[in-house]
């Protein structure tokens, strides 16, 4: 399946998209327009991490923010802070948990 | 982590890189030259993906096989036959695998 063609943005906050789940393992979207951030949170006991397909956002991962674009991984192990500061444009981020929440 | 940044790239077959390592999830790399391939393979128990970061490859999912480029998302959940038939170019794949095997 082709990302891009598979995102969903929405006005008025960072839109989810599920592409796979097991028990094992989620596989999704976020999708972020110019602005639109994700809180900070937490995995307890499950590993996490994105990958940028398309656009430019600033990630918050334990005590560092990175910006990140095309190409870009951010890893947030189990019990690691992590989340989505800012958008500088529409951004499209493939994320994926292990196990599913 | 700029995932072309650590792409390594072996003229006798396709390469490995390891970007992360828990019971729970492996993310990796997969570095193929133009021809190179990676056998049909199955994991019991763990799902797998991969992403194409760059290039264009040859993919087998099950009985199909797709053309896949940057930003498409192959899926192979447990139990699944897949690999790699040929890459088309040099091709930069991130690989993940849940739980690790």
């Amino acid at each position: 399946m082709h990302l891009p063609d598979h995102a969903v943005f929405r006005a008025d906050k960072m839109a989810k998209v599920d592409c796979f789940r097991s028990e094992r393992l989620l596989v999704g979207l976020n999708c972020f327009e110019p602005g639109q951030s994700q809180a900070v949170h937490t995995h307890a006991g499950a590993d996490k991490f994105y990958v940028v397909v398309t656009g430019k956002a600033n990630f918050v991962v334990g005590e560092r923010t990175v910006v990140a674009g095309p190409g870009d991984l951010i890893l947030a192990p189990a019990g690691v802070p992590h989340g989505v500061e800012r958008a500088e444009v529409r951004t499209l981020v493939l994320v994926a948990i292990a196990p599913a929440p």
